[in-house]
Protein backbone atom coordinates (compact mmCIF):
# COMPACT_ATOMS: atom_id res chain seq x y z
CA UNK A 1 0.00 0.00 0.00
CA UNK A 2 1.48 3.32 -0.78
CA UNK A 3 0.76 6.62 1.13
CA UNK A 4 -0.75 9.66 -1.14
CA UNK A 5 0.33 13.24 -0.13
CA UNK A 6 -0.80 16.04 -2.08
CA UNK A 7 0.12 19.51 -1.41
CA UNK A 8 -1.47 21.83 -4.14
CA UNK A 9 0.46 25.10 -4.99
CA UNK A 10 -0.80 28.21 -3.32
CA UNK A 11 -3.71 25.88 -0.58
CA UNK A 12 -2.84 25.85 2.63
CA UNK A 13 -3.41 22.30 3.48
CA UNK A 14 -2.40 18.83 3.03
CA UNK A 15 -4.23 15.88 2.38
CA UNK A 16 -3.35 12.41 3.04
CA UNK A 17 -4.32 9.39 1.38
CA UNK A 18 -3.98 5.87 2.51
CA UNK A 19 -5.70 1.79 2.02
CA UNK A 20 -5.42 -0.41 5.21
CA UNK A 21 -6.72 -3.96 4.90
CA UNK A 22 -9.08 -3.62 8.12
CA UNK A 23 -12.60 -2.75 8.75
CA UNK A 24 -13.24 1.10 9.41
CA UNK A 25 -14.14 -0.09 12.98
CA UNK A 26 -10.72 -1.74 13.36
CA UNK A 27 -8.49 1.27 11.79
CA UNK A 28 -10.90 3.79 13.95
CA UNK A 29 -9.57 1.64 17.37
CA UNK A 30 -6.02 1.50 15.88
CA UNK A 31 -6.32 5.46 15.65
CA UNK A 32 -7.24 6.00 18.73
CA UNK A 33 -7.17 3.74 21.61
CA UNK A 34 -3.97 4.30 23.32
CA UNK A 35 -2.74 0.88 24.08
CA UNK A 36 -2.84 0.82 20.08
CA UNK A 37 -1.55 4.05 19.30
CA UNK A 38 1.89 3.02 21.11
CA UNK A 39 2.07 -0.11 19.48
CA UNK A 40 2.32 1.24 15.41
CA UNK A 41 3.88 4.62 16.35
CA UNK A 42 7.90 5.06 16.79
CA UNK A 43 9.34 2.79 19.92
CA UNK A 44 10.40 6.25 21.97
CA UNK A 45 7.08 7.34 21.53
CA UNK A 46 4.75 8.20 24.98
CA UNK A 47 1.24 9.80 25.90
CA UNK A 48 1.35 12.15 28.31
CA UNK A 49 -2.53 13.15 27.88
CA UNK A 50 -4.80 11.29 26.14
CA UNK A 51 -9.28 12.06 26.61
CA UNK A 52 -10.68 11.40 23.52
CA UNK A 53 -13.77 13.16 23.22
CA UNK A 54 -15.34 15.92 22.32
CA UNK A 55 -13.26 18.85 23.67
CA UNK A 56 -10.99 16.32 25.35
CA UNK A 57 -7.10 17.10 25.38
CA UNK A 58 -4.28 15.20 24.11
CA UNK A 59 -0.73 15.24 24.24
CA UNK A 60 2.82 12.87 23.14
CA UNK A 61 6.30 13.30 22.74
CA UNK A 62 8.67 11.41 21.17
CA UNK A 63 12.69 11.14 20.20
CA UNK A 64 13.79 12.94 17.21
CA UNK A 65 16.26 11.49 14.33
CA UNK A 66 18.34 14.30 15.81
CA UNK A 67 17.58 12.93 19.30
CA UNK A 68 15.60 15.71 21.15
CA UNK A 69 12.58 15.60 22.36
CA UNK A 70 9.58 16.88 20.32
CA UNK A 71 5.83 16.56 20.70
CA UNK A 72 2.14 17.44 19.61
CA UNK A 73 -0.18 18.43 21.69
CA UNK A 74 -4.27 19.62 20.70
CA UNK A 75 -7.85 19.00 21.35
CA UNK A 76 -10.16 17.02 20.31
CA UNK A 77 -12.94 19.05 18.22
CA UNK A 78 -15.08 16.55 17.58
CA UNK A 79 -14.92 12.86 17.54
CA UNK A 80 -17.67 10.51 15.73
CA UNK A 81 -17.25 6.86 16.17
CA UNK A 82 -15.50 4.75 12.64
CA UNK A 83 -16.14 7.86 10.78
CA UNK A 84 -14.28 10.83 11.76
CA UNK A 85 -12.03 12.89 14.17
CA UNK A 86 -11.81 16.51 14.19
CA UNK A 87 -8.32 17.70 15.91
CA UNK A 88 -6.11 20.69 16.61
CA UNK A 89 -2.51 19.52 16.56
CA UNK A 90 0.55 21.46 17.71
CA UNK A 91 4.45 20.30 17.13
CA UNK A 92 6.51 20.83 20.45
CA UNK A 93 10.11 21.07 20.82
CA UNK A 94 10.70 23.70 18.40
CA UNK A 95 12.91 26.86 19.97
CA UNK A 96 9.81 29.16 18.91
CA UNK A 97 5.92 29.09 18.96
CA UNK A 98 3.87 27.15 16.08
CA UNK A 99 0.63 27.74 15.57
CA UNK A 100 -1.53 24.94 15.49
CA UNK A 101 -3.26 22.51 12.51
CA UNK A 102 -6.66 22.15 12.65
CA UNK A 103 -6.92 18.36 11.53
CA UNK A 104 -9.77 15.87 9.30
CA UNK A 105 -9.02 11.90 9.98
CA UNK A 106 -12.00 10.38 7.71
CA UNK A 107 -12.55 6.65 7.37
CA UNK A 108 -14.29 5.23 4.27
CA UNK A 109 -15.14 2.06 3.80
CA UNK A 110 -14.35 0.16 0.71
CA UNK A 111 -15.42 -2.98 1.49
CA UNK A 112 -15.88 -4.94 4.32
CA UNK A 113 -12.05 -5.25 5.03
CA UNK A 114 -10.32 -2.43 3.06
CA UNK A 115 -10.45 1.57 4.70
CA UNK A 116 -9.24 4.37 2.98
CA UNK A 117 -7.75 7.20 5.90
CA UNK A 118 -7.80 10.58 4.20
CA UNK A 119 -6.14 12.56 6.54
CA UNK A 120 -6.56 17.12 5.55
CA UNK A 121 -3.97 18.82 7.91
CA UNK A 122 -4.80 22.79 7.33
CA UNK A 123 -2.08 25.18 8.10
CA UNK A 124 -1.95 28.76 8.91
CA UNK A 125 0.22 29.45 5.83
CA UNK A 126 1.41 27.83 2.90
CA UNK A 127 5.03 28.16 3.72
CA UNK A 128 4.07 26.83 7.34
CA UNK A 129 2.68 23.57 5.08
CA UNK A 130 5.25 23.75 2.35
CA UNK A 131 7.77 23.20 5.48
CA UNK A 132 6.06 20.19 6.85
CA UNK A 133 5.75 18.51 3.78
CA UNK A 134 9.20 19.08 2.78
CA UNK A 135 10.46 17.94 6.37
CA UNK A 136 10.37 14.10 5.73
CA UNK A 137 6.18 13.95 5.59
CA UNK A 138 6.14 11.51 2.84
CA UNK A 139 8.72 8.95 5.00
CA UNK A 140 7.67 9.48 8.06
CA UNK A 141 3.89 8.47 7.31
CA UNK A 142 5.41 5.45 4.67
CA UNK A 143 7.25 4.17 8.17
CA UNK A 144 4.11 4.77 10.66
CA UNK A 145 1.87 3.93 8.13
CA UNK A 146 3.51 -0.08 7.38
CA UNK A 147 3.42 -0.63 11.55
CA UNK A 148 -0.04 0.00 11.50
CA UNK A 149 -0.45 -2.55 8.70
CA UNK A 150 1.82 -5.16 10.63
CA UNK A 151 -0.54 -4.12 13.77
CA UNK A 152 -3.95 -4.83 11.58
CA UNK A 153 -2.14 -8.33 10.76
CA UNK A 154 -1.87 -9.19 14.20
CA UNK A 155 -5.68 -8.99 14.66
CA UNK A 156 -5.80 -11.45 12.15
CA UNK B 1 -13.09 52.98 12.63
CA UNK B 2 -13.00 50.56 10.32
CA UNK B 3 -13.15 46.09 9.76
CA UNK B 4 -10.75 45.29 7.03
CA UNK B 5 -11.38 41.73 5.37
CA UNK B 6 -8.77 40.04 3.33
CA UNK B 7 -9.67 36.81 2.16
CA UNK B 8 -6.81 36.20 -1.13
CA UNK B 9 -7.64 34.42 -4.34
CA UNK B 10 -6.36 30.85 -4.37
CA UNK B 11 -5.97 30.83 0.00
CA UNK B 12 -8.51 29.39 2.43
CA UNK B 13 -8.52 32.37 5.15
CA UNK B 14 -9.62 35.29 5.83
CA UNK B 15 -8.07 37.88 7.99
CA UNK B 16 -9.87 40.67 9.64
CA UNK B 17 -8.30 43.31 11.16
CA UNK B 18 -9.95 46.16 13.18
CA UNK B 19 -8.41 49.22 15.78
CA UNK B 20 -10.36 50.09 18.98
CA UNK B 21 -9.56 52.23 21.53
CA UNK B 22 -8.99 50.81 24.45
CA UNK B 23 -5.49 48.47 26.10
CA UNK B 24 -5.02 45.43 25.28
CA UNK B 25 -6.08 44.01 28.86
CA UNK B 26 -9.30 45.87 28.18
CA UNK B 27 -10.10 44.23 24.98
CA UNK B 28 -9.24 40.75 25.93
CA UNK B 29 -11.83 41.43 28.66
CA UNK B 30 -14.32 42.03 26.47
CA UNK B 31 -13.28 39.11 24.01
CA UNK B 32 -13.14 36.39 26.84
CA UNK B 33 -15.70 36.93 29.05
CA UNK B 34 -19.47 36.25 29.22
CA UNK B 35 -20.77 39.21 31.25
CA UNK B 36 -19.35 41.33 28.89
CA UNK B 37 -19.50 38.93 25.24
CA UNK B 38 -23.54 39.12 25.62
CA UNK B 39 -23.32 43.23 25.63
CA UNK B 40 -21.73 42.86 22.35
CA UNK B 41 -23.00 40.46 20.49
CA UNK B 42 -26.58 40.68 19.10
CA UNK B 43 -29.72 40.85 21.82
CA UNK B 44 -30.64 36.63 20.44
CA UNK B 45 -27.11 35.65 21.57
CA UNK B 46 -27.10 33.13 24.31
CA UNK B 47 -24.40 31.38 26.13
CA UNK B 48 -25.34 27.77 26.78
CA UNK B 49 -21.07 26.67 27.90
CA UNK B 50 -18.51 28.95 27.99
CA UNK B 51 -15.01 27.54 29.78
CA UNK B 52 -12.78 30.11 28.46
CA UNK B 53 -9.34 27.72 28.89
CA UNK B 54 -6.72 25.68 27.02
CA UNK B 55 -8.82 22.34 25.85
CA UNK B 56 -12.01 23.66 27.10
CA UNK B 57 -15.33 23.39 25.07
CA UNK B 58 -17.57 27.04 24.42
CA UNK B 59 -21.60 27.25 23.17
CA UNK B 60 -23.60 30.15 22.17
CA UNK B 61 -26.67 29.99 20.35
CA UNK B 62 -28.69 32.92 18.47
CA UNK B 63 -31.62 34.07 16.20
CA UNK B 64 -30.76 34.77 12.73
CA UNK B 65 -32.09 37.51 10.39
CA UNK B 66 -34.41 34.44 8.50
CA UNK B 67 -35.72 33.86 12.52
CA UNK B 68 -33.77 30.42 12.72
CA UNK B 69 -31.69 29.21 15.16
CA UNK B 70 -28.30 29.27 14.52
CA UNK B 71 -24.83 28.80 16.94
CA UNK B 72 -21.39 28.46 17.42
CA UNK B 73 -19.24 25.81 18.79
CA UNK B 74 -15.99 24.31 19.50
CA UNK B 75 -12.66 24.16 22.05
CA UNK B 76 -10.04 26.64 22.88
CA UNK B 77 -6.45 25.29 21.92
CA UNK B 78 -5.12 27.98 23.47
CA UNK B 79 -5.98 30.81 25.29
CA UNK B 80 -2.59 33.57 26.12
CA UNK B 81 -4.14 36.04 28.31
CA UNK B 82 -4.10 39.69 26.71
CA UNK B 83 -2.21 38.51 23.44
CA UNK B 84 -3.73 35.43 21.64
CA UNK B 85 -6.82 32.95 21.36
CA UNK B 86 -6.78 30.16 19.39
CA UNK B 87 -10.28 28.13 19.24
CA UNK B 88 -12.34 25.97 16.73
CA UNK B 89 -15.52 27.40 15.21
CA UNK B 90 -18.05 25.07 14.00
CA UNK B 91 -21.14 26.80 12.54
CA UNK B 92 -24.70 25.26 13.82
CA UNK B 93 -28.16 25.18 12.71
CA UNK B 94 -27.65 24.65 9.03
CA UNK B 95 -29.41 21.76 7.36
CA UNK B 96 -25.96 19.76 6.75
CA UNK B 97 -23.07 18.82 8.67
CA UNK B 98 -19.66 21.72 8.05
CA UNK B 99 -16.48 21.51 9.22
CA UNK B 100 -14.90 23.42 11.76
CA UNK B 101 -12.73 26.39 11.21
CA UNK B 102 -9.78 26.82 13.24
CA UNK B 103 -9.35 30.94 13.97
CA UNK B 104 -6.04 32.56 15.66
CA UNK B 105 -7.23 35.73 17.38
CA UNK B 106 -4.61 38.15 17.98
CA UNK B 107 -3.92 41.23 20.14
CA UNK B 108 -1.29 44.36 18.90
CA UNK B 109 -0.72 47.47 21.10
CA UNK B 110 -0.53 50.40 18.69
CA UNK B 111 -0.42 52.30 21.92
CA UNK B 112 -1.89 52.32 25.77
CA UNK B 113 -5.41 53.22 24.39
CA UNK B 114 -5.62 51.59 21.05
CA UNK B 115 -5.46 47.59 20.29
CA UNK B 116 -5.05 46.23 16.69
CA UNK B 117 -7.18 42.68 16.60
CA UNK B 118 -6.57 40.68 13.82
CA UNK B 119 -8.19 37.07 13.33
CA UNK B 120 -7.03 35.13 11.02
CA UNK B 121 -9.72 32.30 10.14
CA UNK B 122 -8.82 29.18 8.30
CA UNK B 123 -11.50 27.15 6.25
CA UNK B 124 -11.32 23.38 5.13
CA UNK B 125 -11.73 25.07 1.66
CA UNK B 126 -11.39 28.12 -0.43
CA UNK B 127 -15.55 27.30 -1.43
CA UNK B 128 -16.01 27.61 2.38
CA UNK B 129 -14.31 29.80 3.00
CA UNK B 130 -15.93 31.71 -0.28
CA UNK B 131 -19.65 31.13 1.02
CA UNK B 132 -18.26 32.43 4.79
CA UNK B 133 -17.07 36.51 3.45
CA UNK B 134 -20.03 36.31 0.78
CA UNK B 135 -22.90 35.29 3.67
CA UNK B 136 -22.42 39.53 4.88
CA UNK B 137 -19.43 38.36 6.57
CA UNK B 138 -18.53 42.40 6.36
CA UNK B 139 -21.72 43.72 7.82
CA UNK B 140 -22.06 41.53 10.45
CA UNK B 141 -18.33 42.50 11.67
CA UNK B 142 -19.01 46.15 11.16
CA UNK B 143 -21.98 45.81 13.46
CA UNK B 144 -20.79 43.47 15.94
CA UNK B 145 -17.65 45.65 16.50
CA UNK B 146 -19.60 49.08 16.60
CA UNK B 147 -21.17 47.64 19.58
CA UNK B 148 -17.75 46.42 21.19
CA UNK B 149 -16.89 50.16 20.32
CA UNK B 150 -19.91 51.38 22.71
CA UNK B 151 -18.82 49.04 25.11
CA UNK B 152 -15.80 50.53 25.61
CA UNK B 153 -16.58 53.89 25.86
CA UNK B 154 -18.90 53.12 28.61
CA UNK B 155 -15.22 51.92 30.52
CA UNK B 156 -14.01 55.50 30.46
Amino acid sequence: MSTEITAENGKQDIWIQRHFEASKSLVFRILTEPDLIVQWQGHSFAIKSYDCKNGGFYESSHIGSDGNTYGFKGVFHEIIPDERIIKTSEFLGLPFKVIPTLEIHSLEEINTDQTKLTIQIICNSEEVRDAMVQHGMQQQFDSIFSKLDSLIKSFK
